[in-house]
């Protein structure tokens, strides 16, 4: 940032902390920060529409050289007004557009404009609901929506939730920063509920892995999830001490799902070796890069023959079920032990929300902690079964949009998502230049260009040749979403599919959720695509080529 | 809440939904978003003012009768403004008003009115930090607020800050939620670091913790803390496979900092454990129920000695760095190797932001982990080195806030805090009725009722008295607390002093930042408690010691 001049009028005493903490009582100073409101709201909207595109074209090194100042300044640089103008003019032009229509990229996308306003109700009551004394109503407020997003999952009947709704000793599940924390308590809590204490040993969680493991006889826990699974599954593996190697990739099959023939033989190889236990099976309910379905009704079937703990990782396809359209393709969650849900993805949330359920609510008694001063037993404290502490009272955002939206509002998002997915794999199909790689089952799919003199020339004598042209067009698709990211009109994302048998493939990944992205859109995208191979790429692989370079 | 009736009006269809996506274009429907942020703004605000109190007397029993709908219904049942309204007449009175001078007793407080305005601009870009593709600019103006606040506690060279602060392989520090889960990922660091890969074994990340100890020939770790040490140390050894019994409680000394005679003891005898390794010994800058600040300078000497992970949990104190005057109770934090910070508590940020730091730019490549559509190897992602994978990029609000209120605004804040709290304490000390039980060295004291009767009258030849004096001591103070917070108009907190060879303590514990929390109002609150105890609690010990049930 410009590095703005020490204005004299700019100095920390009481009187300017009286100030700022006293919301103003008089007329003008309300119509002031009224105003600083309004720039907030519209100032960055218009914004936004003026400069419809994805980002500026100013390269990431360029923009770091501009914040390189360490030092917090002693004396006041800026008022709220300079940061706000700041922010509209400065930053937002370089930060990410992600409500445009024209980024398709990620799972992050435009929000209904009521979240801003529900996001700034809970920043002005500023509510922790750690505890009770810090919260009161909005803890049996926050128990209430996740009894509502519970049901939403595993549909148990109306005596169930009477039951369990507020009973303090119940615990339906937890809001946490994200799907990473939601998948790392499910497993958190799998992993103590299979090494609990037991004479002799007091189980994982206090005597820690090495002696439970030990006691038992056992060398090793693993934790089965198909090769398209979440990174964070990894993750959570190597925090909890089971080591991020446990988590054992099971390969899917043409359609991106678990394959179940591998599933269950990996099963029964853990189950005669006494060594090792499974940990967790776990089904995804809408793969990150893929959007694919696990078939969940079948691994239900062999966790519970088994005995082991199931879990779903929805955090992208939970959704779907308030969707009567689509709920079916998420048939089988319901019987899952665990599911992670992400409020910021498809319930449409501001970042960042994420969830975690059980459908025992005994089942977080396994991860409980109690302190002198608060979470004491006993108590109705929502902090005592919960990976973090402090948070922030984001039930009142979710809860609120749900009276807001309804399932039925929700639904035709989801149905405009996964109907749009289809369209755009049909125009993929229709165009020469593309190929789609991965047909959506949701609202994600994958394709990539594949330029008429690289198409579908397999020739089986020859499988050095189809080597080098499955290496070029992975180059050609890694060039393509890179310069159409700079260019910063329209985004795409990229990834590369790495499933045993085939091939690494690097494919262009579209994530359709915007309301507003429609068919004249998506054209749009994929025509910039042509275009870029067409007059950037090609004539340097011509280039190449006539130097011998490549086929 | 009460049912609200469907009215006909609201439906979800593709009109209302493209109506809540676009942000109105025309001056009327602006003003009605603009007057629902009023409303927000200053509904609220008035409010709270009118009810000065902490919240309703209400049991949360009937609150919670309330709230017992687990169905989410198909259409629309509320309209952002009866939310709006709903929040502010029905939500707003039964939460807590941590906003409230009377509010003393935990560390969640008023914050500057701008925090609001900061954090709805967030919501509205709407940026996730765990990727450029989503954050851009927002990442690398995240590294800066870190290199500053990292600047704060370390105190390196100009040309250090230079290197690292926007290096894309240096890590100076990582937000995550809160406090806890600072502590998590410094331990989670420091375990990888003591248990990395070596021949035979990929270290404890990879291969987990029984493999990674086994090939060492240890059978254990430990960590060292005082006794007063926070919750989420116990928590996120459980959570890292360690189990919460390798926490050892180091005693404190009468001024509740650990005792340094048996950490140096428990150093040396766990170092000629063949069996036994030290993952990290803990300083604490700011003891939740106490405020104390341990001797960090010779923890940290000892720790260079023995070659053990010194980490540092400011979460409550690390701000005290901004004041020149009390910066000095801080000394030794800067050669920590690790140090957890909190937005939330004494930035005055909303809820909830949660830092930690590393001296050395590397030490988080022992948690790094990549993806294939996002965080790949080489990027300047910021999720490669993070627990959490999507967030909020509240990093805005800090940097902004810093730069409003300067270090100069902040140090008012901290003065003021530490300032209040010794007038409290002398006020304690002067009434017949109180005692002093923690006198405070940063914000926070702790104190009981004592009435005449109980008071000091050990004696030696009848311990078994004392013992009764002090059970009911401890009842009676459980009782003011209770009685105080459930009438509403002002608030301490309380906990129970567990320290080793003292008797356990109920305390009432009060947290002093709020800015206009003055010497009239913390009068009014112990009158408050006098009365409470001569009304209502007096008489019936008096009839009880009639009937000859206590002393």
């Amino acid at each position: 940032m410009k590095e703005q001049k020490l204005r004299p009028q700019l100095v920390a005493d009481h009187n300017s902390l009286e100030r700022i903490f006293h919301r103003p009582e008089n007329e003008q100073s309300r119509n002031v920060l009224t105003k600083y409101m309004e720039q907030i709201l519209f100032g960055l909207h218009d914004f936004l529409q003026k400069h419809v595109g994805i980002t500026e074209e100013i390269p990431l090194k360029v923009l770091a050289a501009q914040f390189t100042s360490s030092k917090i300044a002693r004396t006041p640089v800026k008022k709220l007004a300079d940061i706000i103008t700041e922010i509209i003019e400065e930053i937002a032009p370089q930060a990410v557009n992600v409500s445009s229509p024209y980024f398709i990229g990620h799972m992050t996308s435009a929000i209904p404009f009521f979240m801003v306003h529900l996001s700034t109700i809970v920043t002005a009551l500023n509510q922790n609901p750690v505890k009770i004394e810090t919260s009161k109503v909005v803890s049996v407020y926050e128990r209430q929506v996740l009894a509502k997003v519970h049901r939403l999952l595993f549909d148990l009947d109306e005596t169930f939730y009477n039951i369990h709704i507020q009973k303090p000793e119940s615990t339906l599940g937890s809001f946490v920063e994200d799907g990473t924390l939601a998948n790392l308590t499910a497993l958190w809590v799998a992993r103590n509920r299979l090494l609990p204490s037991k004479s002799g040993c007091a189980g994982a969680e206090r005597d820690g892995i090495a002696a439970a493991l030990k006691d038992r006889g056992l060398h090793r826990l693993t934790i089965l999830v198909s090769e398209l699974g979440h990174y964070s599954i990894r993750k959570a593996a190597g925090v909890l001490g089971i080591g991020y190697d446990a988590v054992t990739p099971i390969p899917v099959d043409s359609a991106n799902r678990m394959d179940l023939k591998v599933l269950e033989r990996t099963l029964k190889e853990h189950h005669r070796d006494p060594e090792t236990s499974v940990m967790a099976v776990i089904g995804i309910a809408g793969t990150t890069e893929t959007g694919a379905v696990d078939p969940l009704p079948s691994i239900a079937s062999l966790c519970r023959e088994f005995g082991v703990h199931f879990h779903v990782d929805a955090a992208w396809g939970g959704p779907v079920r308030l969707s009567e359209r689509y709920r079916g393709l998420l048939k089988g969650i319901e019987v899952a032990d665990s599911v992670t849900i992400d409020g910021h993805k498809q319930f449409y949330l501001p970042m960042s929300n994420g969830m975690v359920f059980f459908r025992d609510p005994k089942a977080m008694d396994a991860v409980a902690y109690h302190a002198a001063y608060i979470n004491r037993p006993g108590s109705v404290d929502l902090g005592i079964r919960s990976l973090v502490g402090s948070r922030s009272a984001t039930s009142l955002v979710l809860g609120s949009a749900l009276d807001i939206m309804g399932a039925g509002g929700y639904a035709l998002l989801i149905d405009h998502g996964i109907e749009t997915a289809r369209l755009f794999a049909e125009e993929i199909i229709r165009r020469p230049m593309f190929e789609l790689i991965t047909a959506p089952e949701l609202n994600i799919l994958t394709y990539r260009l594949v330029p008429g003199e690289l198409r579908g020339s397999e020739d089986p004598k020859e499988p050095a040749n189809e080597e080098v042209r499955l290496r070029l067009l992975n180059k050609i698709n890694i060039k393509v979403q890179r310069m159409q990211r700079e260019a910063g009109n329209s985004f795409v994302s990229r990834t590369t599919l790495r499933r045993s048998g085939r091939p690494d493939t690097v494919v262009l990944r579209a994530v359709l959720m915007n309301q507003r992205t429609n068919h004249k859109i998506l054209n749009a995208i994929l025509d910039e695509q042509e275009a870029i191979y067409r007059n950037r790429i090609a004539p340097t692989l011509r280039l190449n080529k006539a130097m011998g370079l490549t086929p």
